[in-house]
Order: structure tokens, then sequence, then C-alpha cells
């Protein structure tokens, strides 16, 4: 979503009007892979995995914690909204193990998240600043880590849960888990442990919702409150007083 | 210096052991101008000042916010410093204004720093924590400003003058200011403003000086304790008793 300049403004501008403390995570794949082949470094990926090489490391570093970061936290700060960028290096706030080769397939740099330090986080939500994470992550050994952006929000909702009550929204293209992935509006409002049990049964969701998914109820068993998917077009709703809109997804 | 790989390793282990609250300012130049060439963007300077169009700009977030940042906090992570990247927008550290046309000259998306936000800073140091300032500053509507590092390294000790007893030093590529540009060893150890205004005089030091040592004057004018320009590869001197090396700054 950062690499379409004008919805990222608009969802910045919703994003900085949400009430209470917040925490922002964001990716920019599309931005790697872009400027991959403008560097000609090949592009690899796995089931939506990204093979990272050193190459394609550094254009992460560029594209994600330099680019889309420093482009969301100033336009938030335009927006009146105090941003702070941070990689999971910075404050050492997310540690991260180097994942192993898996199954014959070397995924290079990419990071497992060990450790969220709340510690950090906390203490920059206390005075009123707003985390801006970019999704990576490093192995305390010196090298920076490619890390899943949805990994990374839900584990630092997980962290954040001994002391908050952490409500975790996954933004994403559309309005919510859909019933027929054809019909935009086939909105599923709630699932639960035992409806999804039957959806998935059913095969009535896409296979790509199912990670997302799998990671709400892991983010809900480890103390996370709620968990919401839905557009980011509905960043605004948030300001409002319905909850109506989006997937809810409950225990 | 960020470019240098074993170099910059060297330099951050020395610095992970300087005692004391501390902060680094990093620029990364050189690998902005491999990098535009790289992707066909027009480098073009004057007086050693880089003309930061938004194609440039663009460079500059990648390397100096991205890369450069990402390298130095990783490893110093790594050297048990807990360090934390910074740009002028995170935290709205350093506001800039965008600088004028200056006698036809359009330097682009520059920055003159405006205001230092001491607060976060402080807050930051007194958590045990060590900024990073990559080169960049931001003008508070939305646009990140590329600003000269030595500029930042200035303007952030000043700031920080009112609470700390502050040192400023410059790490460069040489032993310190030097009497004979030809001579590495003809060090001049103490300049205080009657001495710089003889040696000024006397043309006894490079062109290229004077505006370091113009900025340390002003940053010891506006409450700076002292000021030192010495080798990067000095930095362990300062985990010593001795402060018998570089050239000291003094009003």
């Amino acid at each position: 979503m950062v690499e379409d300049a004008a919805g990222l403004q608009t969802f910045l501008n919703g994003f900085s009007r949400v009430p209470g403390k917040k925490i922002l995570v964001h990716g920019g794949g599309k931005w790697v892979t872009e400027m991959s082949g403008k560097l000609g470094v090949k592009v690899q990926m796995i089931d939506g995995r990204r093979i990272t090489d050193a190459d394609t490391l550094e254009v992460v570093k560029m594209m994600l914690a330099g680019v889309a970061n420093k482009n969301v936290v100033s336009q938030l700060q335009c927006f009146g909204c105090n941003a702070i960028g941070l990689t999971g290096a910075d404050g050492n706030s997310i540690l991260a193990d180097r994942r192993p080769v898996v199954k014959g397939i070397d995924y290079g740099f990419v990071g497992d998240v060990k450790k969220v330090n709340t510690e950090l986080i906390s203490h920059l939500l206390e005075l009123d600043i707003v985390p801006v994470f970019a999704s990576m992550t490093h192995d305390g050994r010196g090298s920076m880590l490619n890390t899943n952006a949805d990994t990374i929000a839900s584990a630092v909702a997980v962290g954040l849960a001994t002391n908050y009550k952490v409500e975790l929204v996954y933004f994403f293209e559309l309005n919510g888990v859909l019933k027929d992935i054809n019909d935009p509006e086939s909105v599923i409002s709630d699932i639960d442990s035992t409806s999804y049990l039957s959806i998935k049964e059913k095969k009535l969701i896409s296979k790509g919702m199912i990670p997302k998914i799998d990671n709400a109820f892991d983010a809900l068993n480890a103390g996370v409150h709620s968990v919401k998917i839905c557009n980011s077009t509905q960043v605004s709703y948030f300001t409002g007083k319905s909850s109506n809109f989006g997937t809810t997804i409950l225990l």
C-alpha cells in the first residue's frame, strides 16, 4: 500500500485521527521488486515469501527502512501525528533468528521473530509517540533480516498485550474475509474458532487468507483482545462509534 | 566513512566503547553518488553541496535513512550498544526549512535546521539508548530534506548544551587540522578565536576546513563545551585518559 502515493496519503490522514495509543507496521514489497528490477537483482518468491539474498537485503533496506518508512513518518508528522520510524534493530526492539534452511529452501536473510522488546515500545507510547515499523528485524549479530509485516504486527501486538488492551488490525485491499472471492460485498463479519473450522472445511475462503487468519488466532490465544481484517480505506471508521465493518476474529 | 565496511566496523567497535551518553550523526554521500549513477539520476554538486532534486531525494532516503543507518544501527547492536536510528522526521526530532533559492541556485530538497526537539533525544539518552542520526531532516509538511551531517551534529550538540555538558567531535580522514596539508603529522593541537584569525590570515589551513571550524565556533558560542576534530581511527582514544590527539577548538 505504501507504493500508492494517493492511497497512502488518505490512509495516513485517517490513521492520524484514530484515537488512543497506536503502532503502524508496513511493508513495501512492490517497491522492493521494482527496485530489484532496476538494479538487476534477481527476484525469487516461494509461496509469496521473498528469497532474500545479500543483494536483495540491500534493496529491502533501501525501500522499506529508507523510502517507505521515511515517507510514512514524514507524512504522519504533517498530519500532526508524532511518528517515529523503527526497524527491529532500532533500540533492539525486535530480535529474530535467521530462518534455517527448510525442506531444501534457503530463504536467505529472513528473520523469524524471537523477542519483542516491549519496554522501549511502551516508553514511546507513553510519550505519545507513534512507532512506525518497517518490516525488518535484526539478528543481534550485525545483520538486518527481512521479516513479514503481518508477523511483525502480530508479534508486537502479543508483546504489548501483557500491559495493554490490544486491538490488532490487518489492513488490506478487500473489505474483509470474503465468502465469495468474486463478490466484494460478501464479507464474513465474525469468525470464531468453531466457524473457522467449518469455513476451512467448506473451502469458503481463499488460500491466501489462511495464514492471516491463523496468525490472528495465534495472537488471540497469546492475549491480544481482538483482531480485525478490513480494507485500508476503512481506517476512518476507527474514529466512529460503529465497529460494524470488516471481519472480526474472536476466539 | 559508512561506505568503507571494514573501516566502519572498526569505528563502530571503538564508538560502542566510548563511555557516557552519546549520539552519532552520519552521512553517506559516496553511496548516494554511486546509487545515483546506477539509477541514471544526475549528480550535481556546488561547492561540495549536493543539488537534491526529487529523484536524488529518493536516493538519499534509500542510502542514508535505509542502508547506511541500518548498517550502523545493526552493527552497534552487535557491539552491545543500544542504538536507535533516526532522521529529523522521526519523533519530529529536527525540523528544517527548505533552503530558498540563493543567488540563482536552487538546492532542491535541502534543509536548513530550524528546531531540534531535545526533549525526545534527552528521553532516549536517559534510557541509555544511543541515537544515530542519518543526515536528513523534514519540513513538517510531509517532505524529507537532505541536510549536511556536520550541521546536524552541531545543531543537536547546541540543543543539548542547555542540559548536558556536550563535547562535539568531528571525525574525518585526517588526524586533525593540519598546518601543512602535505604533512599528516602537522596537526594543530589547539585553536582559539585569536589563533584562528591569524591562521586564516596566513592561509595556513585548507579552504575545506574553514566551514568545519566556523561551525565549531558557532557551536561553542551557543554553549557547547568543547569541539574536537580528529581522525575516525582515533575513536578508541576516547576511552583513554589522554586528550592529546586531534585538534581541540576553544573560544
